[in-house]
């Protein structure tokens, strides 16, 4: 293995870690040594200890991970509320750091953030959106620009993920008791912009209404909204968590003026005047994608397309979505 | 043959009066006798008439039309600039009145035409919206009323109507000269509110933007929306104009607490824990339907649900969807 393997800490062993940022980071020891885990709950750390492919400490202090000088990033997989007070001081204490989104509860505190980390050029920060790294809507934009639908002109995308009581995100208590503007909304709204910008470009100007049909999602569970981008392409964007549909296939459709398509996380459909091509994707998974860019970043100083002025740009958006409709 | 036979004149010999209208007229030979056309194109009366089972007088004047005192009911399938005046001219004669939708190419000049209509309570006036007819959207809506997918919480409508220059609808130039608000949008606005409203009761707010991709379809081609039901449920209405994609079922969707369903002219599919039951319609085709209703109206007194009160709302919700989102 390398001598120079990135030293990083996973602060937060919840289910989005067991599922996903464990798994990837397991999946990259040539590039990664994970050497720590910290989490309030002794009993989450050790669980996620135990998927990683060499020993690690657990801390159940954030601060006295951070004090740790060979430690060279962490990956911060936390509640909403909680992420901007951990991502300010994992900066200050010198870490790079990658981050779940949404970037901040609010844009007033991704401002705050980013004001920080422009005094640090030399560490990294990606906020973590997996929507732009799918294959499929990495793909959807490739066909627009490579002209396959012709100029973009509508576009309608309807979702519904209903938040069942046995998920393991319904039982994270946080999700659902208020914290945060928007709720569900907000944290499925920032993955759903990301897709809407990689695939069809900036957004310049929205308008919605939104409903909150149960009680047990507060504050809101259901967006309907119509938006405009830059393209001039318009369109809208309906996404409830109340509920399911097996009827709908919970896909971007884009109209162009000279072929349309449909893409969702696993599957593009481009039709145009030489007929009707699929195609589906598998692994790499795009949180493995974008865990390998940030070491990317670290290690070769490259370039990568989860900055935290991207996920200010996604929460602008869905800000806007909720409110006056004034992207920013 | 009955006696009392409606003694109906068809203002209008356009492609919709030979597509649907006189087809529907003709296979009503027992109750109704089309004894005239009335239209500025002799070739295009004569053409009607020829697929009239009996002969009838061909007229290039409405108000020598109007004159004639045998006549009962006038059916009016005009350009819309040109359908207030004529509807006027005919009520003001005393002859029972079928005219196409929408009502008025604005809503002040609509509700002129109620207040004239309220005067005149023993002539009926039907102003004709085949979508509260269509037999889909009737048994959606009976779906809802019995609770087969409980609450509708958030539906999505997408459709792709593509204009194109060798329709009938293209070739007739005052669809395509901007002579009335919203051209197309209106045009087919009203149907697609009516249908909405069939099946998901009425509309209280509204939000749109508008967009003119095509410069040969002024003022506009393609609307984005979203629509909040006094029901409670909100979604999104997407139409253009510009363009086609076979991706895409043109179908309304509703997700209700219980189940959900898709519904559009010739299918309805209907989802929940009982399994998933497809219905498809055919003949009676929705403009049948309602003529043969006007006819009831006229001939019995039965109530029938084109009234001119409903038409009104239709067209204040696309006046909204366009404006400022109030609708009336």
């Amino acid at each position: 293995m390398s001598e120079k393997r990135l030293r990083l800490a996973l602060i937060g062993a919840g289910s989005f870690v067991r599922k996903a940022h464990a798994p990837a980071l397991a999946a990259m020891q040539d590039r990664v040594q994970v050497v720590a885990v910290c989490s309030r709950s002794h009993k989450s750390a050790a669980t996620v200890a135990e998927m990683l492919p060499e020993p690690v400490e657990i801390y159940d202090h954030i601060p006295s991970l951070l004090a740790v000088e060979t430690l060279d990033a962490v990956d911060v997989v936390l509640p909403i509320p909680m992420l901007p007070d951990v991502v300010q001081m994992a900066l200050e204490a010198g870490k790079h750091v990658v981050s779940e989104k949404p970037i901040a509860p609010t844009s007033g505190r991704a401002r705050e953030l980013i004001a920080l980390h422009q005094q640090r050029p030399n560490q990294v920060w990606m906020v973590a959106e997996n929507y732009r790294y799918e294959q499929a809507y990495r793909a959807a934009a490739q066909a627009i620009a490579d002209g396959a639908i012709g100029k973009p002109l509508v576009f309608d995308w309807s979702l519904q993920l209903p938040v069942d009581p046995d998920s393991p995100y319904y039982r994270t208590e946080w999700r659902r008791t208020n914290q945060y503007p928007g709720g569900f909304v907000l944290d499925g709204g920032v993955h759903h912009v990301a897709g809407l910008r990689t695939v069809l470009g900036e957004i310049v100007e929205v308008g919605g209404i939104h409903a909150a049909h149960r009680e047990d999602l507060p504050p809101m569970d259901t967006l309907a909204a119509w938006i405009r981008c830059a393209s001039g392409a318009v369109g809208t964007y309906t996404v409830t968590y109340a509920a399911g549909s097996p009827l709908s296939d919970n896909a971007l459709h884009v109209v162009g003026d000279q072929g349309s398509l449909r893409v969702n996380g696993g599957r593009l459909v481009v039709h145009n005047n030489e007929g009707t091509q699929e195609q589906t994707f598998g692994r790499p998974f795009s949180v493995e994608l974008e865990l390998a860019a940030f070491v990317d970043a670290v290690q070769e100083g490259r370039p990568h397309r989860n900055t935290p002025e991207e996920a200010f740009r996604d929460l602008l958006v869905v800000e806007a979505l909720l409110g006056d409709g004034v992207t920013g």
